[in-house]
């Protein structure tokens, strides 16, 4: 039989060839007595009733009590949402509204298979979280019908879970995630328990793969803890899946290497007492970890629990159609009956299942759940997976230290991050229990060391790595470290992501898929914000002249740029004061994705901490309030009444363009050039584009009119091309930035194969300046052609020496 | 003792709570008798030379050979590379070389941590493959000179492992990715072992978490076999690994679990006995698994064999220095005396590093290796690991069908996806050996389905999945597939990934990386080029409405616009011929990234199939040829003198600017709209900046010189702002495209919502033409407010009906 035909592949086929004895380490219960037999029937009937309520969603656009029997019209026009997934995520809400019943525990519920939205959503109607924050869900007929015949169409709930759905902090629509969010929520939270499902399809992904790791950084002392759950249901879209293909001795070999306690969860007949069963026993071993680690006495790598969770794909839902299994196979994965509207068959078939629930016992003549339903959900608001404080507004506002007092000098030489990990330092010190670092195993290499002074990297596994606990949270994995981070931040505190520049782009799709999220939470009036995601992209393609081609990558700023106006930011700070400006500017703004790019190098500090900032008006530059300004020192007489605009945009490239500044200062003195540095992007966008974006009048008067603008930008040219689109004149602007081309060579060399040198950018300026000052025409050639011998003179000796120039790095003076 | 100053850290020092039974799982082997003391012997001194050139590379500008005491001056100027991975890498090397010498089996080396390029060039050198292809590389004292003082020096060897190493087809620059192509590697070459290290750093990464599941995908009978082996060295750059803090029982269970026969190397006294006998062994194993499907017998869920190799970080470096670790701790990754050129200290440390190898027993006087080095070396050119031609010279071309059988009739509407399936169903059919397809189940959603009915799934696990063999690999990690293709496609076959649009950026940085590494192979001389690497989106944003928010991002198109231009190609065919068309010429091309983006829903077919290609130039119109064209059957006198023209890139948004053409004919006839449709996104871009961008005089003849044009894009609205910087009188330009507005609602609501609606653009058109056309200019303002009203009409009724108007999707006509 192929692979598509086979229904309930659970336990599958063919057993693997490890030995039996590894079945030992399953963890073996006693189920009988797990449950009461009125917790059972109450069990069972909320669990009825969000099944019936989830199917009818997806099918049902009126007779959504199935008060008469079906008739086409009651059918949605068109048939959304996904079956297959429902009754195991409604099993699992069932049961731990039992376990917070019981325990009163503080519990959260993370779903990775984000399309079960209609078991999620019928849960929450059941529970009454839906009309806490939206009156028209209300419990009883009205707020019911709504939901179901609302459902997957335009206006009512989406098909999948996302912000709009109360208590969640994980919208699952991109697959493989789950289990990260669900560790970074349970970090400094430490009587949480994240209850988590991870579907046998998300398990296949890379990410959730090393996501099981999570726990080896979670401290017991200091953290809740995260219940996972992987639903192995045996199938994803169209396929059987690996984990459905996997015998218990395979996956309990799996999970144990992992670290955890493995429980199965798979008795059909009895499956409330097993669950019942397991999760207390989960819980329970929970607790005891908990115990020893906040009593001084950790357990050396505790074993964690984890259960599988075996049911049929689609449970519950019909079992065959046509001849073909749709019950424990692929079919039941989206809309089970597709044609029911058309297809008698399938319509009578719609009509047993649902009434096989028997919805008239589960709700009352006005709708209204009965109180056997109502007997399981929990019985304060706070304690309700829908109206957790955690998930839906929990924001606390970091205590930022004055980075003034930690700003250097200008005119010295600093490593903008050495500089930055002093600051981030004291954030940590005054924050311990709100502010963390993630980070794929890069702060020494990023030198931001500072950080570890006073704390440590929370890696817990064994005792060399225990020694001291921390705020930094190190892994080789952008993925978990960025999952962590949306999971700490969504739950109300506020993260910073460091990274070497050309990997962070591993992260892309995630943020992308997270900015969605905080843009439709902005959108709901109960949602209250979050901390900004803060990323620092440093080690970049300008000084990644060491390791070479492929650690040259400047593309998240563009995807950044792609997303909604009101969530992005983007930094280039120019140097260490600028740094901390924009550092603590970050850390202090809320609902934004921050991207800060900066130099671990030692390079010029170019303004001091008052220029900087908005300390001192007195200068009249306030560089990072501005956005950008006119750098009067590098520029001729003070930038007044240019020939040419030299803009920088990034640390070395903008020192790039006061070498160019300098060196045509030299050669042609008379040419009246304006240096100009953008450090927020943003301003650049044409006016109305973006909330940052500079007013046409004040971009004419940091570029001019007409003058020719030579923008030397640290990303790639095509980004920033499109972002300026719609500012008038632009055909005098030309932009150099990162062409992909690198290897391992000199800094300078890196600029000179991008054409972001110095001299490329002098010998632009002056082909263009020409047509605004006869002096320099007449020599715009011959100096053009001067300064490309020069950038060839520089390659030559680079080749030959193996190094730059011994005077390429001198700051540029202007005598 | 803080994790940072643990040296030699295997064991690990915290032992798990698993029973100690599961170390019954772990193979072992006497090792008494693995090699003759002459084999060792030999084996020992390949090491020790191998050791002493890595080492020599990162360090030594002069002096290679020390024939005398080391003084400053023979030292680099700036010390680049990575020690730390090197030793390891170097003894799988050898004993690699042992194993082909005595087994002759064909194999390849992918080394994950690819930063360990020194050890891997001086094997290299050692066999004599660097002069192969670079004779200045040649085996003598010149030859290794050059080795050595060239290493990490502008116009030398980089630092990291890239498409310059012959015999490499993996640049592990981001590391996680080493599995996965080598499991694509070994595809449809069934003589083939492809040796994979995989570094316990990249071991965290996501990625390579779940490519351990790969062999599950690789059928015995027709494909090779990958040897993995985990080099547990303990530490990343500046952390302890989690590989290194696990203990055996947990990484036996560990890779039991991920289906693995478990053998670790880890007898330090006889590393060589038990590599040697431990590879011996894995062969074994292999050709075991191998032999029985071959005869039809095929073993059920084979445990295929896994090396963890423990091995000290740096082993063989120096143990100590300033009374810290170096050797076994994570000081040892990057340089290990990095102060050696000024501090007398390291430089004798140095000194006597170099020297424990004893190069004046290894080299003769003219730098010549001895020959007992050489006689562990393959004898054969193709045997050695540096000249097999599956890495550096293996392109097959595919024998692509002629696709315009398979064209479907103008005027009638066609899946893209449905109809190009078919004619991969005979792709499959006529390449049973040299095509594949890569897809995160995904292609039956995606209906491709075609390709399913005489092919299958070449998923193996068990019974169920294992019906039926095939050229299709889905499972649901889009970093597993591309990894895949990545193998496949960089061993001369040809390869297509289909994916949901929203999800390919997933592999963002992956495809960046393999761009790289063939813009590199384009620059060498004796790489012969690849077949492209193939990318089909669909299910794209304006047609998830179903799907909702998270299933929306188009931003994989930007990723490939920064590219190299001779590489980087997108094509938006608009309909069913013109994807044929499409897809027939990327699956001929050599040496690019193609990213074809479609429509899986039915949509009008625009194009005869010979006015979509060249078959026919009578009709004037070659449209995938020429990338772009008048669509005169949609524009106003066939296009002729237009007052404004609209242009469509992408299949939904073309059909909007179909429908605004016949909307503004409808309510102003005297409008003179042209009608263009881009297929081929990159003839945009301004002349010289891309291979095919049009000729200012063509882009003219297309766009006019200076009507107002509109574009209805597919991507982002940034991405091709940015493409067309350059090109003359861009005020006159308006582009709209997707912008991060969407849920689950319907399909035309997605239009609306994006402002890519007829509505949208009408009104845009008769605003921008007035200056051109008197006639226009009286009425544009009510026209505009006229269009707006029925965006807004649509609007409510789409949310008061849950659904589009009925004729929103009927083909505009012009009558």
């Amino acid at each position: 039989m192929p692979a598509e035909e086979v229904a309930q592949p659970n336990p599958p086929a063919d057993p693997s060839h490890i030995p039996e004895s590894i079945l030992d380490l399953r963890v073996q219960l006693n189920i009988c007595d797990a449950l009461t037999d009125e917790e059972r029937v109450c069990i069972q009937k909320f669990r009825n009733a969000a099944d019936y309520i989830a199917a009818a969603m997806i099918f049902l656009k009126g007779n959504t009590l199935i008060e008469r029997r079906l008739v086409p019209e009651d059918i949605k026009n068109r048939l959304l949402g996904h079956w297959g997934t429902c009754p195991g995520l409604v099993l699992v809400y069932a049961h731990l509204n039992r376990l917070i019943r019981k325990t009163d525990c503080d519990a959260l519920y993370v779903v990775g298979p984000g399309h079960g939205a209609p078991g999620i959503l019928a849960c929450l109607w059941l529970e009454n979280s839906l009309s806490a924050y939206m009156p028209e869900y209300s419990q009883d007929k009205a707020g019911l019908t709504k939901l179901i015949s609302g459902f997957s169409v335009p206006g009512g709930f989406p098909s999948h879970i996302n912000a709009q759905t109360p208590g969640s902090i994980h919208e699952g629509g991109e697959l493989g995630y789950a289990l990260d969010v669900s560790f970074g929520a349970v970090m400094d939270h430490p009587d949480l328990v994240v209850a988590c499902v991870v579907g046998d399809g998300e398990a296949e992904t890379g990410p959730t793969a090393t996501a099981w790791h999570g726990y080896k950084y979670i401290d017991p002392a200091e953290s809740g803890a995260v219940l996972p759950i992987v639903h192995a249901n045996g199938f994803k879209i169209s396929e059987r899946t690996i984990y459905g293909t996997m015998d218990d001795k395979e996956l309990t070999a799996l999970f144990t290497g992992y670290g955890y306690l493995v429980r199965f969860v798979e008795d059909l007949d009895n499956i409330d007492l097993d669950l019942a069963a397991s999760m207390e026993w989960a819980l329970n071993e929970i607790r005891n970890i908990q115990k020893a680690a906040r009593s001084g006495k950790p357990i050396v790598k505790p074993r964690w629990p984890v259960l599988i969770l075996r049911t049929p794909k689609g449970w519950g839902g019909p079992k065959c159609i046509h001849g073909k299994f749709i019950e424990g196979s692929f079919r039941s994965h989206q809309v089970p009956l597709p044609k029911c509207k058309e297809d008698p068959e399938e319509l009578s078939a719609l009509q047993g299942w649902l009434s096989s629930y028997h919805p008239e016992q589960l709700f009352d003549k006005d709708g209204v759940p009965i109180p056997e339903i109502l007997s399981i959900v929990p019985k304060t608001r706070n304690k309700k997976l829908g109206q957790r404080k955690e998930a839906n507004a929990n924001y606390r506002c970091l205590d930022v230290p004055d980075w003034t007092k930690m700003g250097v000098s200008r005119d010295s030489q600093h490593s903008s991050m050495k500089v930055v990990g002093e600051f981030l330092h004291d954030v940590i010190e005054r924050n311990p229990t709100t502010f963390r670092m993630f980070c794929p195993d890069e702060l020494e290499s990023n030198k931001l060391d500072a950080v570890l002074r006073d704390s440590g990297r929370n890696f817990q596994w064994d005792v060399a790595s225990r020694a001291k606990g921390g705020r930094i949270i190190e892994l080789l994995s952008e993925h978990t470290c960025q999952g962590m981070l949306q999971g700490y931040t969504l739950t109300g505190r506020t993260g910073l992501f460091p990274s070497y520049e050309a990997f962070l782009g591993i992260v892309h799709t995630m943020m992308v898929q997270y900015s969605k999220f905080v843009k439709m939470a902005n959108e709901t009036s109960w949602r209250h914000g979050f901390g900004s995601l803060n990323y620092v992209e440093t080690s970049t393609w300008a000084r990644q002249e060491h390791n070479g081609f492929s650690h040259q990558n400047p593309s998240f700023i563009g995807a950044i740029l792609n997303l909604k106006p009101a969530l992005a930011r983007v930094y280039l700070p120019p140097d260490a004061n600028c740094f901390l400006s924009t550092m603590a500017h970050c850390l202090r703004a809320k609902n934004y994705i921050n991207l800060m790019v900066g130099s671990k190098q030692p390079t010029p500090v170019w303004l001091s901490p008052e220029e900087a900032d908005l300390l001192s008006y007195s200068s009249g530059l306030q560089h990072c309030i501005a956005g950008a300004s006119v750098w009067k020192f590098a520029s001729v007489d003070g930038g007044v009444d240019p020939d040419v605009v030299l803009v920088g945009i990034g640390v070395e490239v903008t020192f790039e363009v006061i070498a160019a500044a300098a060196l045509l200062h030299k050669h042609i003195p008379e040419l009246r050039v304006r240096v100009v540095n953008v450090t927020d992007l943003m301003i650049l966008g044409a006016h109305g584009t973006h909330p940052h974006a500079l007013s046409d009048l004040d971009f004419k008067s940091l570029f001019t009119e007409d003058r020719p603008v030579h923008f030397n930008y640290h990303g790639y040219a095509i980004e920033l091309k499109g972002w300026l689109f719609g500012r008038p004149n632009l055909h005098r602007v030309s932009i150099e930035g990162y062409r992909e081309e690198g290897t391992t060579t000199s800094p300078f060399d890196m600029m000179l194969a991008n054409h972001t040198s110095r001299y490329h950018l002098a010998a632009s300026a002056v082909r263009s300046a020409g047509v605004h000052n006869a002096r320099v025409q007449v020599r715009s050639h011959e100096l053009a052609t001067l300064f490309m011998h020069m950038a060839s003179d520089d390659k030559k000796y680079i080749y030959k020496h193996g190094k730059d120039p011994e005077d390429t790095f001198d700051t540029p003076t202007f005598v």
